[in-house]
């Protein structure tokens, strides 16, 4: 089992926000790129991984591959899926999830809460330019890596995700986008280092 | 100097698609996010990046790092930007690229073409499951990579490309999306293996 926990903290907690412009609504075209490139492969999908979006602080929604269904390549289509896991906010009480479609569920979690949920099943790794190299470490087993979506992480989540990580992992030289980190990581366990 | 080359056989060779519906339009997401993929890093340009988008086997979209303005990481921006560089199709003459913006071109050019251009510059490697696993060699200098869309290759183009290319590389043992497949090659290149 592979985690991915992506933090959008000015990402919208509402399904008022429009398909046609993603990156204002809160940079939710990236967070669509993650959620595609760390649930699919190029026919099909990897049916081990559950991904986490923390959206606000707030709400987060999830994706789990065994029971996925309706989930296409494109960023719009995904963030469809997304505005429509938002729309049964006034469902989610407690911490109960509601399933809104196969696989894809709304939860009233902030990042705490998913990284103490996440902690009990994976190591919870943060991905980070001062971290370990990739090339000196073996990939763990079944991590969970957290990522932000385009902004560093706020103190308050740094700290909050300090306490639960195992370890910080630098994937490389370069700073790049959320979901290239995800195109990297899973192909560094796929390739067993 | 790396280079990507992405053979997109059903690809839209006019300005006549649709923002709202990118999959239809000949996986004109996939394409894009091939463009952001190869040329864009978290907050900056992969300057010494070229990529080529061969379009339908007859016009070639170019996108040099260097000189590239306005590109943004979202689908539907790219892809408005390459529906904007194929409403030049008409000026297109001859192999003469037409500037379509700040390191943007069109230009009437087959696959042929294109690999033999860009074969004047860089050694060409096909990315296939059944090629050297990237784990066995070392990252070519100055490379060129071809990638299709989300098919295989015609018969064709495989025959072309293979006339051309100087061996084909294994990313690893999933088949993957053509722009993971590119940001787990930059990887690859940027931790120099």
């Amino acid at each position: 089992m592979r985690q991915f926990i992506v933090v959008g903290r000015n990402a919208p907690t509402t399904d008022e926000f429009a398909l046609d412009d993603l990156p204002a609504a809160g940079r939710m075209d990236l967070l669509a790129r993650c959620v595609t490139a760390s649930l699919l492969l190029s026919h099909g999908l990897r049916e081990s991984v559950q991904t986490h979006l923390v959206l606000g602080d707030e709400f987060t929604v999830r994706f789990e591959g065994e029971n996925l269904r309706g989930l296409h390549p494109d960023e719009r289509s995904t963030a469809a899926l997304i505005r429509s896991a938002l729309a049964e906010r006034e469902e989610a009480i407690g911490q109960i999830p509601v399933e809104v479609s196969s696989g894809v569920s709304l939860v009233r979690m902030d990042l705490d809460a998913t990284l103490a949920t996440v902690s009990e099943q994976s190591e919870i790794y943060r991905l980070h330019p001062d971290g370990t190299p990739k090339s000196e470490r073996s990939p763990p087993e079944s991590p969970a890596f957290v990522l932000s979506n385009h902004q560093e992480f706020h103190d308050d989540d740094a700290e909050t995700i300090a306490e639960y990580a195992a370890g910080e992992i630098c994937l490389g030289p370069k700073a790049i986008h959320a979901d290239h980190a995800i195109a990297v990581t899973h192909n560094w366990l796929d390739t067993d280092g």
